[in-house]
């Protein structure tokens, strides 16, 4: 006769015959009911317990499924031994280290005017949510192995968005999905031909792993054409990333002459000099037309490795972002990552495919914009608002989320940070992007995203960032 | 007056107002409607077009939503200047490369005994959609940033989970979540001491990752116990690459005495040698309860680093692996992989995390052990079936997706190959794996796997093989 040491629940939420699986797998796996153990007949067990000769069936049909009951023809149910499990042979296991609390979180930030949020409100989660789901359920072969550059519908739908909103010559053969920068230029750096400039103050992230994975870099300096070409041929640099469309973090858009002298830097030494465009932020150009990219500019077989991401345009979480690399490259390419799987799960690369192809994307970006050139006008008038004239400039408003306030008498660096922290705001400054490392101690010029920011908060930002500054100057001045 | 281009189509299943925003749009973006345009108040539309004048309003707002019109208090909507598009100023644009097809497929494979398929019918469909969805429409906050090493909720899910099934020792702090063996495989490259050793035959996929990442590599045999201890010291390696569980592809378990052996190697010299135990397919055991981890038996500052993956148990396009760090190895990853972001999509983590703590994965585990066990039953059935006796030798049967079968008198790998491409038969030989390069001509052990072959197609799988067998010696013997 078969205990049950859980008593059966008829009023609560879980079906019976889950509760009757539950109890009775318990009981295998704690070998009170031993292997080889004959199972009462499901007529008599659905009598002793008082449920239904169908509730004793179905779960022992869940048991058989999952391995714990064995059904011999014309004898009933018998239990297996149960595998599941390691065998514990080992004399003295140690004890398991407790599993550790999540790092306790900063002060509670109020205000975040952090680069990288995006506005989660703007996300399209019911086309989303249609499009994966229609997939899980229609598409089963996208379970399988997909192809190592990425599905090729997500890809033929790149080719084509990028050709006709960036200007982007390529066919799909020459991108590559991957699961964010990180993941495509540590592939990209070994084929790389040497030393890397990179833009200073410029982008922590890409120089980290460059770094890492063995690409030297050299720190070149921005102005207001963004990179300087002449510090590039003194550098005698090999590769030079760089960000034409938004110079991070200064927001300084690279003209077309300086463009095309960048271009004439890489031809030549042809196959030995590449320029890395990131793209990033493109999207968001609010007040006049974008250039089309360096990449179209050299055209598909170019020195230029373009890159861009969905993190900025449809949520940071959303891990794809993508390269299309010259022509002359795929077949170094091929042979290093011959035997590489695609970061990117499939359903994700099809709803992004499927997205993209019903129009929905280039939709989701106009109403992006709208939505975000109306923050930025209101931050912006906020500021200006609430400083007095000449206290504060602002620059790079033109494109991106981000932009630029430039204190007129600012105070020293550790200050504003303090005094920021209190009030519950977070910004960067400008000089934590100088990736030299030399700190200035009075910056002076506050990085400030609005990607996360509430539109009626605008007005409370410009208030507090006003205080912070008065609060900062009077403790920097030690008052 | 505005002439739409298109008419509209009441009958059509688009609504009105799509079409009629559609239309707008396509002629503001033509410039047939020129930007400062005022636009016709919407009652005078919805009369010159015949529809209602919610129509024309939903149009409207839909236009005004993605930066077509403007909309003035009391005066009405006006043409915007839209600036989606690239400004095209340069001279001499190249024609965009045609996009190129997918490559041309192989001759259909009609029997699929590769060792990477997975069974597509197995897949939690409904559960992964429902937990999916649930967490799209009430988690919005999974839009933003995750944690580097993965989100906390998973960490802890897989540290529960790997200590109960696997024996695994460790926090949720030492766990990184990453998309596939290559990207986390890489990440640690930078942080190993010096050359590896690998099995050979082994796992050409480890191998390529670590030397592309620059760490260089030295096969060591592999016999009936697993990777030979005495050849690892002699090698002179600082790191091992294992897969004791199931070694790829022969199938061995490393049994508790090498084991001992292995991590006695790894302790003469702490932290100047490391083993990765590459755990792949320890879910599917069969016949005897699995052993536990390497890493459990060494704890969790111990020189082993766990990895696993979900590309068997779930499948291959869910792109979701893990590795286990030794407590001591933290620090220096936090340091050099400080900047990055988890490859992993937020979305699919937290799916992840539920599907283990809700009980479903271990329970699709069990159910996916009891449907590869009867079918690698009904395969070793049809093979011994279909070959006279000791013709052929099955082994590595016991645990994983695929087994060998040694041929008594094998004909060249060459014709073997031929035969099973014109039969529409796709496996590997033991050969493939040898990553020496040093391909004996006739190797003849196969390598099968069963994991996307279907139950019933085994009987006619082993009488193909038999037929392919037969005309390849034949071809080999030049008949």
């Amino acid at each position: 006769m078969v205990h049950l040491t859980t008593a059966l629940d008829a009023a609560s939420a879980v079906p019976l015959y889950e509760q009757l699986y539950k109890s009775l797998a318990d009981e295998m796996r704690a070998g009170t009911l031993a292997a080889g153990t004959r199972m009462p007949g499901k007529r008599r067990l659905a009598a002793e317990l008082s449920v239904s000769v169908n509730t004793v069936d179905a779960a022992y049909q869940l048991l058989a499924a999952e391995g714990y009951l064995e059904s011999r023809e014309r004898s009933g149910f018998y239990v297996q031994e149960y595998l599941a499990l390691p065998q514990r042979t080992e004399p003295e296991m140690q004890a398991a280290a407790p599993v550790q609390p999540p790092e306790p979180k900063d002060t509670p930030v109020q205000f975040d005017l952090s680069t990288r949020g995006v506005d989660p409100g703007l996300f399209p989660f019911r086309t989303w949510a249609r499009l994966q789901k229609e997939l899980l359920y229609s598409s089963p072969e996208l379970l399988t192995h997909g192809d190592a550059q990425g599905d090729i519908e997500l890809r033929q739908a790149l080719a084509e968005y990028l050709e006709e909103y960036r200007g982007v010559r390529c066919g799909a053969d020459q991108i590559v999905v991957g699961a964010g920068l990180e993941y495509l230029l540590g592939l990209l750096a070994p084929l790389l031909p040497g030393t890397a400039a990179v833009e200073n103050p410029g982008y922590p992230r890409a120089r980290q792993v460059l770094a890492n994975n063995g690409v030297s870099c050299c720190c070149l300096p921005v102005d207001e054409g963004g990179l300087s070409i002449e510090a590039l041929y003194r550098s005698g640099a090999a590769v030079c990333y760089v960000t034409p469309s938004h110079q991070f973090p200064t927001g300084v858009t690279m003209p077309a002459g300086r463009r095309a002298e960048l271009l004439r830097w890489a031809s030549r030494q042809p196959g030995q000099r590449y320029i890395i465009e990131d793209d990033y932020d493109s999207e968001f150009r609010f007040d006049t037309r974008p250039l089309p990219s360096l990449q179209g500019m050299a055209g598909a077989d170019g020195p230029v490795v373009y890159l861009s991401t969905c993190s900025r345009s449809l949520a940071p979480s959303i891990r794809i972002a993508y390269m299309v690399l010259p022509r002359h490259l795929l077949p170094a390419w091929q042979r290093t990552y011959r035997l590489y799987s695609s970061p990117v799960g499939r359903f994700e690369q099809q709803t992004l495919a499927r997205f993209i192809t019903e129009g929905y994307f280039t939709r989701h970006l106009a109403r992006e914009r709208v939505a975000y050139k109306a923050r930025r006008d209101a931050l912006a008038k906020a500021l200006t608002g609430a400083f007095g004239p000449g206290e504060l400039k602002l620059m790079g408003l033109h494109t991106g989320l981000h932009l630029l306030a430039k204190l007129a008498d600012p105070p020293a660096d550790a200050a504003l940070r303090a005094a920021a922290a209190q009030a519950g705001m977070q910004f960067s400054l400008l000089s934590d992007f100088d990736l030299t490392g030399s700190r200035q101690e009075k910056c002076g010029t506050l990085v400030l995203g609005y990607g996360s920011l509430a539109d009626d908060a605008c007005p409370l930002v410009g208030e507090t960032l006003k205080r912070v500054c008065t609060a900062a100057r009077e403790a920097s001045s030690g008052r």
